[in-house]
């Protein structure tokens, strides 16, 4: 049998979704093969453009078409936050398994309703996969290995941040990503999103309670151009920036332990610097996407005298997803994980099981970063996060 | 004419000082000579071994006998913190000048009454510092002084750490330290002063107002043995860990910008990792004292596709106190900032000026301090710190 | 019109050739479209499988027949060395673009001979180019370009090195890379070629003369168990090594300019540790395969107190080949340099010119180790390397 | 009893060795108390000068009469090594101790002199070292204990190198270290002699040949301006470098093994860049005296996937040395190990034993040294070094 996938949308993401569709199943021996069948997208001539480019066999403009043709079995949606909902509910209704680019939503509800189709959906062998797709970096999923393996003992802290640098020059124009209307959120639903999310993976744990503050560093921003479209280039005028530049979060973890998380996009010179360091009483593991093919490892039960972080290389064929690649030494980049989480999902469809990460842990995330928000316009109060109803959902 | 130092204390601090005291005249040209005099120790056989180790003329057992000393011009306290302000109050109103190691003291108001004492004082030409040695490592005052000459432009953000993990193993035993009647504090005291004190020496900037929170870990600890003082064995049973394990908290700069801040004793594998970076619209340092002869520096107004963080070996003779070392690629280690400290004070008495930090500058750590303590008991809101009320204090 | 490309091979090297073909035109613009036609392999199932997995339209067994059809226009070398001189000269008497994996051949006279029949070609517009991959990992080309633009002036020292440890096991069996019958050479020539071509590609100079010594760590190894085929496991009995597992050479370049190289398979914890280093008398450039984003760049030129290595991270739009594919900060892995050769290729043939490096270029890094295995039996005395008769060789 | 110390010269390495002797009483618990008692130099009033700064009681000009005073103890040789023989000579047969800054001479001949003197020396209690301080780094001394307890099994090859670049800028004057006359030897005998020495110590095993070769990169300087002795600013005129500027060498060790040596003035933007990799069946060892209160270990024999290199921060009480400085995690510099010298020779006096490194030690280096300057003469052929006759020499 052949999965016929349809991806709706084709900008940064859908570049890196086709790469995963297109390098998994030369790369790994998948359950079942895969057709590229279908890009969507408003405009049609771009939409072919994107289809050519990148293998699709067809294109079209209408996801509602697309989404009820017989043919196609899954579907990938990689279109801006605010439409996600209603596209991957109507996905799932029509008994489409669904892979969605995090965020999951803009907000909670919507997030709560389409956790809730997941699980309608799930009763009926389909299944529904969210776009953290860090997680599948090789080092990362060590990372959770290794926790789960016990070599850190109980986790006792974790320290996140992702941080970028892209607004540090003032000039940088008032694009959508810094409109609340069309962005929902700034670094903190951007990026703080993943780091939430990688806390909560790689710990096995959820947030349960944050505290923070989100600030606007640069308030005001030269308005785009007209006719240059939501990006662009700066025009006349300036406008104000409605999402936040910074988000800094202190968590409390299910077993107690506080986490602290900081999402930037004014920390001048770190380009793509998610970090992560987790600190237990057997041990420690650090991550730094910027030096991705390794992890970090304290082991605290070492001789003493001979302790110390080792840097191993994550190329070992025993790494997780190496083994299909090349030999050791030989290091991965950024859209590997988008080849594994191609991988993953077409494996979860054949073995009728829900790839995590699942739509409940994609509306856990969306809770946590309401929360925050909630937090910030409370003096940094503490905010409880409720975690989703049920297991099942 | 020579000046004589008494030095009030003898432990880890006192051997550290001591051989700042003893380094300072062999290593730079000062402009007056320096005499070991006397230290100064409860036990009296300790204090003469003090003596006869480090190299001071006489011990002695009685401080105030030794403040009220004609032929000593400089108290050097390295006392525990609750001591600070009555030695300090006494060695300043006796005229001697007076370097007192951090923290200034162990509350808000016995800070206000010592930064009271050094204004007085200081009208009369005696001059009082506070031991915030880590000031006087090359690589941090190089940051200051590039901070000073606008290579990072406009401070946006601060992110500081300082984390060990000395405490990660649940049978330490419950020493003095983790004792809020003895200590004062914990983790927040002890190493979060350090990175409040150095975000404002390093930007010139002071905290206005925090949010934070702080936690114990280990609650429950084993006794110390009958016998073995207030540090020291296990014995039988156990008690209540009364101070800070970690303290996470958040600040707002008296330019506006957010600063970061971790002070952990669980950071597993961290040994005394104080961290800093600063990020500006033009630029952004950094600087790791566990790789202490090093700065990093991004130069944002590099040439597009040459930028990146550029490692710094502080080893210049250009650098600041590296000259009078050794030639350039030869490091230097912890101990260096005791004897530039020395060194400084010693140009401040002779120069009649207060070398920096002053007890001012203690002061609004110690008020900084004690709004994080007050903010973590408020279910972390902000909570304004207010500036030491004149500039002349 | 589309160019049709036939490998022949389809071990490791296949895999990432065949990754190369599939992902430069989805990823690249292209000036022509490129078609896996056929991949070539002796077993016919092997090669269909090979086909199926990364996507080439059709196999086939007998490379003679593949190389004589009319409907391909490429043909890409994967075989081993000893197979190279014979398919390439073939392909391109027959008229067809060659791409051979490095190196170029086992012999000098090999290589003579494949360079002669490039000679030919290129004069009927037929493009042959070696397989030197790692000359298109963007930092190396961005080496390349930072020295051609004279940032480190003029090239006074070289130090390359490419350690792996793949042989310090002492168990590994006696498989056909380490019998000179099948091999030809071991760490030299496998290894020791990449670091000479590096060396003269990025400094834009060629190695005149060579001092060396080779050196078999591991003597005797067991046989490789009867039915294993040339790899496999260990069986009854020991069998001798019969090529270097190590080799180390001085080099002089044509600038006068010395570089030392080092090349092993027993530098214990080292993967695929490919480094090298540039000096020069404005500035010094390094680079680490382990690291692969990233360029070191020291600066002689800025100003005192302030120089340092910079790490640049090689993912700006700007950085070569980078602008295709992400946003800065998303790193790229090993494969990526496969993509860009094929895109390099069909860019040369369409625009009628031979994309670096040429087979002068092979047979300049041939004649080099032929040079290091004559000194080596030499007592380690100098041996020069003539240039290729004709720049238009 | 006092041991009196009487050190001969007085330049850059007078004032570490002083430091040496100053802080070694006060940091360690030595079995006999140690006065500086006089430093001698040509000129008077530079040697009272020293004398006041550095602490030594008395200064004087003739080291004849200085050696055959009844109240001196140890001399300490920190002269150019030229005079070293005739110093040693005479002090070891007034029966005084005596450290000797490295090199030991500037000829084999000299050093064979000593070496004899020495032994007969030692047969009358009387103690001789030389000063390859670089031992005394902690990381260092660690680096020999592991490899002598196995951790990286039977050693197979050592990558070494000294890398230093002040001698990039062509302007640079001829001072003494650029003429052989003066100096004997360039980047060879002054930083060369380091990397022999520390792979010698840190394996346990001797080099037994080398192929080597040396270059002199800017082979005219401008002389020196009249009147600025032996060094100092550049004059009118140019003249010739008669010293290497570069030395590249292979060694053989005394199991078999290759080791690779790099010695260089030329290697822009490296400091004091020496560095030293073991690798051996069961593990690697890597040092950085650059970052040099760290140990860089690769153990073979942890479980596949969780290898890699670990840093061992060397500042934990365990380490050699470090028990007697800081905590854990505060870290020393270049001077310490000047300190561990004195300390270590005062133990071995009183202890009667000889501390490393003898001048047999010494001995051997200078043969190696020869051995490279034979070499690089004979077209880099390999050239045998004669073991010191006798163990007991």
């Amino acid at each position: 049998m052949t999965l016929r996938v349809a991806m709706i949308g084709h900008g940064f993401m859908g570049a890196a979704h086709s790469v995963g569709w297109r390098q998994a199943p030369a790369v790994f021996d998948l359950p079942d093969s895969v057709e590229m069948a279908v890009v969507v997208g408003r405009n049609a001539p771009a939409a072919a453009a994107a289809a050519a480019k990148w293998g699709w066999a067809e294109s079209a403009t209408d996801w509602r078409e697309v989404v009820a043709r017989d043919d196609i079995d899954i579907v990938d949606i990689v279109t801006p936050g605010d439409s996600h909902a209603e596209i991957a509910i109507a996905a799932l209704e029509a008994g489409k398994h669904v892979l969605c680019e995090k965020p999951l939503a803009n907000t909670v509800e919507q997030a709560e309703a389409m956790a809730e189709a997941a699980g309608r959906a799930a009763a009926r062998g389909v299944r529904a996969m969210v776009g953290f797709t860090y997680r599948r970096t090789p080092a990362v999923t060590l990372l959770r290995d290794l926790v789960a393996d016990g070599v850190v003992g109980t986790v006792q802290q974790v320290r996140a941040a992702y941080r970028q640098d892209w607004l540090v020059d003032a000039r940088m124009p008032l694009a959508w990503r810094l409109q609340k209307e069309h962005a929902g959120s700034g670094a903190l639903g951007d990026i703080g999103a993943h780091i939430i999310d990688m806390t909560q993976f790689v710990t096995g744990l959820d947030l349960t309670a944050v505290s923070g503050i989100l600030d606007t560093i640069v308030k005001r921003r030269p308005l785009l151009a007209s006719g240059s479209g939501l990006t662009g280039e700066a025009g006349d005028g300036f406008g104000e920036v409605t999402v936040d530049d910074v988000a800094l979060f202190t968590g409390r973890l299910s077993n107690g332990a506080l986490a602290s998380f900081e999402a930037t996009r004014f920390a001048t010179g770190r380009k793509n610097a998610l970090t992560i360091e987790i600190s237990g009483d057997r041990g420690a593991l650090a991550f730094d996407l910027e030096d991705l093919n390794a992890v970090q490892f304290y082991d605290n039960t070492a001789p003493e005298g001979m302790r110390g972080f080792t840097k191993i290389l994550v190329t070992d064929p025993s790494h997780p997803y190496v083994g299909a690649w090349w030999p050791a030494g030989h290091t991965l980049g950024y859209e590997h994980g988008f080849v594994h989480q191609a991988k993953d999902l077409v494996e979860g469809i054949v073995a009728g099981t829900d790839p995590h990460p699942t739509f409940r842990d994609g509306l856990q995330v969306q809770r946590a970063l309401a929360a925050v928000e909630s937090s910030a316009t409370h003096n940094s109060g503490w905010v409880h996060i409720d975690p989703p109803a049920t297991e099942g959902l």
